[in-house]
């Protein structure tokens, strides 16, 4: 390995990294994408190999760094000032470790009977923290609309926390003729309409699932073939708007989830 | 009403609105929080009354904020310098009115029968996030241990998008004091055991949530009587740690209002 201790922020290397932190274009373009700590690398390296960079940032490094440093013996060090980190790093209370990782590319299992549609999510924890959701919910393909925010940023695959390495993901869909497309229900929450619980959600199902602010889109909720509802409590002082989208969609993908191993084992 | 337009930073009443978006202690001394955009104001204005004052940056209102202010003739308006208001607003993208409020007390049923314990968490969005949940669920209480985050932080309000004016929040609490006191089922959430769909949850029950990164603290898991896992997808490729904090209460939550919802109606 090579070891490298690098100071000026006019190093193309690290311009390179700037430019893989804050562009999706260039991460597309590269095929390249930054993650960080340690929790994350072990992941990537353990799903799908070693990184092709280490980065970290001057002083000492923590014991959990070191010893990943450490069993990294063969791949690339940089080492760079703490402001010239922090500005790499997604988050300020980063654990002092990044890597430049090639990014992967799961195969969509031919028979998907259990999916997901995300529509516009802007915010990157947000998109992640769903991502990570549906891979625990044993999600197999997640479809993210054209608009939304991209899955394979620092902040997004900091939110998933492994779940993009693998639940596969395609980006830049037409959510609408995925929606047509889709063999089986395609699932959308509303705040009205009959109960989730009532649903028959043991067949193949697609949740659609739409912008923080805005819900589904018209055309997309034209498009799905089941409205349901979460039923939520009835307050007399005050009518609360919904739950979060991030909230919403853990609740109906684990009633997928219920019933779907439910059937199995009946 | 007044209308005054400030613009020194160190106009008292400014220095106090500042001290109330930084401050805990302020906010308890006080009884007084702000609460950021159009539709937390006029959630508190339908459950609790009257804002004490509105503040607003200089420039053109957007239509909802100029309509509330409308509706709100009697309530004192303090106009503030753009960065002035962005220093007190919880989120950059506001939406253009704040206000300051006395913190509402709202009362404990004395029946509890679905409560929640909250246990250090930081974050105060991941706190606001979760107890909009619990509002959503139908919880009828929320204590939030001695380490927690305010309950009352204009970030957390935001986060709760009005479940704290709604749903009861007891702070500051020995949280295995609170899960031993409690009559009915405590239940919390790990990683493996017996699964959450094959308890009975339609009795009492108070679901306890631990911190971020550490889950609960060793004292709190022996104090509870219940001990139970969300079952997830096995991931040959990679052992994905858990779900996070809000997605999992959230599961666990809508399943306990499931259950009691269907033994209510049965």
């Amino acid at each position: 390995m090579a070891f490298k201790h690098i100071t000026s922020r006019d190093n193309p290397v690290y311009k390179h990294l700037r430019k893989l932190a804050d562009n999706a274009r260039e991460r597309k373009k590269s095929g390249l994408t930054l993650l960080e700590g340690v929790h994350l690398i072990e992941a990537y390296w353990q799903a799908c190999g070693e990184p092709q960079l280490l980065i970290i940032p001057e002083g000492k490094s923590s014991a959990e760094a070191s010893a990943l440093m450490q069993q990294l013996v063969d791949v690339d060090t940089m080492m760079v000032p703490t402001l010239m980190f922090a500005d790499l790093a997604p988050v300020a209370s980063s654990s002092g470790i990044m890597a430049m990782v090639e990014t992967p590319e799961l195969a969509v299992p031919t028979a998907v009977d259990f999916a997901l549609l995300v529509e516009e999510i802007q915010d990157p924890g947000n998109l992640g923290s769903i991502l990570r959701t549906a891979a625990a919910a044993g999600v197999q393909v997640a479809y993210l609309s054209k608009g939304c925010t991209d899955a394979w940023s620092p902040k997004a695959l900091r939110g998933g926390q492994g779940a993009q390495l693998i639940l596969p993901v395609v980006e830049g869909v037409d959510a609408v003729e995925i929606a047509r497309q889709f063999a089986g229900q395609t699932l959308a929450l509303t705040m009205e309409g009959a109960s989730l619980y009532a649903q028959n959600l043991s067949q193949p199902v697609m949740l659609a699932v739409g912008n923080e602010g805005a819900g589904l889109s018209p055309a997309l909720q034209a498009a799905v073939s089941l409205l349901a509802t979460i039923p939520m409590a009835h307050h007399d002082t005050l009518a609360l708007e919904s739950l979060n989208a991030a909230a919403a969609t853990a609740i109906a993908l684990f009633e997928c989830r219920r019933q779907r191993t439910a059937a199995c084992s009946a």
